[in-house]
Order: structure tokens, then sequence, then C-alpha cells
């Protein structure tokens, strides 16, 4: 990898550039998951490059729906394993969430390459390379297992695509999606909705569901049944638009 | 490539996706130019995917000083190379501006493969390749050739970084930039700010150029005299929180 100085003011943003660029080298992000990368970054700069208040709100409602699910299941993509597998991991373990790969753009090696990936990182078992289920797709998104995403009554599935989103939600899911950009049709769609860059998102998740596991019951389904989801939506969309002006005062146009 | 509807709602924004993926995979477009991409399509995103009123100032402008100079240079990276070639090669011939083409990610077969791409789009002569000038920067964007963007009084450099469109000011050349975000260091440096989407930018100035070129120099003189860029990055930005309005307002946010 590059070596980036750790004092550069976009230190951040530019490893998670260099991890999405070592995952396509090592063959498991694709191509066009690096473009999707560009996308999440211009959005991230939108909103300050921070985890604005709306997104810890959601982040923390997330969690709750992860700890009180009977099957929760964490899908995993090609980047998300490029850029923060061990994170994966811990939330999987704090939340007793199964990990299962799915991927747009399937191929054997990419499977085994993610799933021996998210194993280095210390996950005792991944789901996806068996799939004996489907959801109603048209491509390859549909392959999932029976004992994980197929039957899972919460699913996180951070970097998600809208279609199969939707299909997860009409099965009656509960679908958390991280994505940046709050206009998406995956932002829309989902019950739950992140507009958080990822690494950030699944660290202040991990780290919630370390403090919130120890919690009453009744106390994490609070979190859940007042949550409100629109707002969520909309107060990204202020937080963009508020950032945008102070943008363009900084540099008087 | 795959198959794109052509009445797909973002038809063109897919076809610039699979034109830079192709582009990798033919070897002239760096994984960089991948990211970089994505960043693009989220700010033609938020402009509407359209070229606004401000851009076509700008682009008028651009090509009166592309007519107007003495030793105009069109500056040719990777992602333009496999994004429009063919219009960079007609507005060239329109305006009678020299090609360089010029990488930060500089190899021999990268620079060939998009002189050759260039020239099987029409272009007689593509500098670039036997650089003898050096430009005040401490990466592979330094090396120039002595007749090209060395001596242009005028260059275009689309999809240009930050640090040479500083050091191309500071050599007192008009910089014009294509750059879709109207708050980078590339937008904020340059002398003429296009902020529009390469392909359509090129377009309309190759068909600007088709009919200013029969124009009387004192108007091409009076477009760039009165030609207010700080105004045209600040209506950029309008146009964006603008968008973002009715984009919210549509999905009733």
């Amino acid at each position: 990898m590059t070596d980036i100085p750790p004092d550069h003011p976009r230190y951040e943003s530019l490893l998670a550039r260099e991890k999405v660029a070592a995952g396509v080298k090592m063959g498991f992000t694709s191509i066009q998951g690096l473009i999707a990368q560009g996308r999440g970054e211009s959005f991230d700069y939108l909103l300050g490059e921070r985890s604005t208040e709306s997104a810890l709100y959601a982040e923390r409602a997330a969690v709750a729906a992860l700890l009180l699910a009977e099957n929760p299941v964490i899908s995993v993509n090609g980047n998300v394993a490029a850029l923060a597998p061990e994170k994966v991991v811990a939330l999987a373990d704090l939340t007793g969430a199964k990990i299962e790969v799915n991927l747009f753009h399937r191929t054997e090696t990419r499977m085994h390459l993610i799933i021996e990936q998210l194993k280095a990182c210390g996950a005792s078992e991944v789901l996806g390379k068996n799939p004996d289920a489907s959801l109603d797709l048209s491509h390859d998104r549909r392959l999932v297992e029976s004992r994980g995403i197929y039957s899972a009554d919460v699913v996180l599935v951070p970097l998600e695509d809208g279609d199969r989103c939707e299909k997860l939600v009409e099965m009656e899911k509960i679908v958390i999606t991280i994505d940046l950009n709050p206009l998406s049709r995956t932002s829309r769609m989902a019950t739950i909705s992140i507009v958080d860059n990822l690494t950030r998102a699944l660290g202040n998740m991990a780290k919630f569901a370390g403090e919130m596991r120890k919690e009453r019951k009744d106390e994490l389904v609070n979190l859940i049944t007042s949550y409100d989801n629109k707002k969520v939506l909309s107060e990204a969309i202020s937080e963009i638009q508020e950032h945008l002006k102070n943008l363009a005062a900084e540099v008087e146009y």
C-alpha cells in the first residue's frame, strides 16, 4: 500500500481508497466496487466525513434490532471485506449475528477469498458458499443460505443494491443498510438507513453493541419502537445542505 | 461491455461507468481513475446529470480562450482517453489545439496505449511520449513537452489534480478545468472552471467551437474579459442545493 502520512487531513478517506484498490488486486473487490467507493467518497465529503447525530441515532437503533433478533445476519460483499472485515467479525460476535457472503458479481474464487479473509479476521463460520435458497431476483445476489439471509429476521446489508434491499423488506425482514447517499433506493427502502461511512458505522455499532448488550430488553425495544427512519433521512439531507453552505462560505463563493 | 438498454433513465451514466471499467481492462485507465469516476458520478447526480446554465457559460468562455490562444493544448489522462477520446480529437481539430498525454500513474505502456487510442480516433499528432521539460511537481505529472503543455498559453486539463492545476496557473497560463466538484482545489484554482460531466462538456465545447470559430475576434475577447469564474462556482453550489431540495421533496423527506 502507498504510504499515507497519518496526519494527512484526509487520512481515513485515502486509507479506505487504498484498501479497496488492494481488494481489487487481491481479487475480492470488483471493478464496479471501486466506482461505488468513489460515489461514497463524495457523499462522505459532503457530510463532513463524520458520523452525524442522526447517523448515530440510526446506528443505536440498528444495534438494538440486531441484539433483539432471533436470527440476525450480516451480509458481506467485496467492498465490505476489503474495508472492514475485522469490524464485521467484532459486530457479529457482540450481537450473535451470523455472517454471510453475498455478491452481485459472484464467482467461486471471489466467494472463497472473501470467506478466507473473514476467517483470518477471526470469524468461526461464514455462510454463503453453498446457497440452498433463492430470493426473487434475476442476478446472483438471489443466492442465499436457508439458515442465513433467507430465514433471518434482521439483516444488516452494508453497501447494498436497491433491488435486494427491496426484496428483503418485502419478505418482512428488518433491513438495516449503510449507504452514504440518503436519496438512494437502498436508503429509501430500508427499515433502518444508516447514512454513514462503512468503517465509521461498523466501528460505532461494535462500540454500542458492547454497551447495549448489558441493557434491559425493554429499553432496546423502546429504542426500536420510537425510531423514526424518515427523520434520519431528512436530517441527513439537511446535514449535507448545511455542510455545503459552510464549505461554500469557507472558499468565499 | 454489458448491454445497457438505451432507454434506461441513467443510460449515459452507466455507459460512462462501463467505458472507464473497459479502460482499466485495456490497461490505460488506473484503478484510482475508477474511484475518481465514482466521485464524479455522485456530484453529477447532485447536479441533475445535465449541463447547467453556468456550465454552458463557462464552456463558451473556454472555447473562446482556446480559439484565441497562440498555443492551446488539451491534456489527456487515462479517464479522458477511456470516456471521450473522439470528442477530444474533434475539439482539438476545431480549435487548432495540440493534444498531450499527461499521467499521474505514468508507465510507458499506458502512455503508448492512450496515444494509440487517440490516433485511432483521428488525432494526427499526440505529444507526451518524449518529455523534454518539467513542471515544479514531485510526481510524474511534471513530465511535459516543451512545445506542448510547457509553452502553452491556454491549457485544457479535464479531470485534473489540484497540484498541477496550481502550477500551471502560477506559470500564468489560462487553465481550463472540467471537474464536477465545484469545491475541489482544481475548481478553485482554475481560470475557467467547468463544473460539468466530461463527456457532456467536451460535446458542448466541440459544438460551440464549430459555431464560434466563425465569430469576430473581438466578440471572443469580449466573452473572456467579461467572464466571472467566481460566479460560475457559486452558481454550481446553488444548483446542487436547489436540486437536493427538489430530490428530497420528491421522496417526501
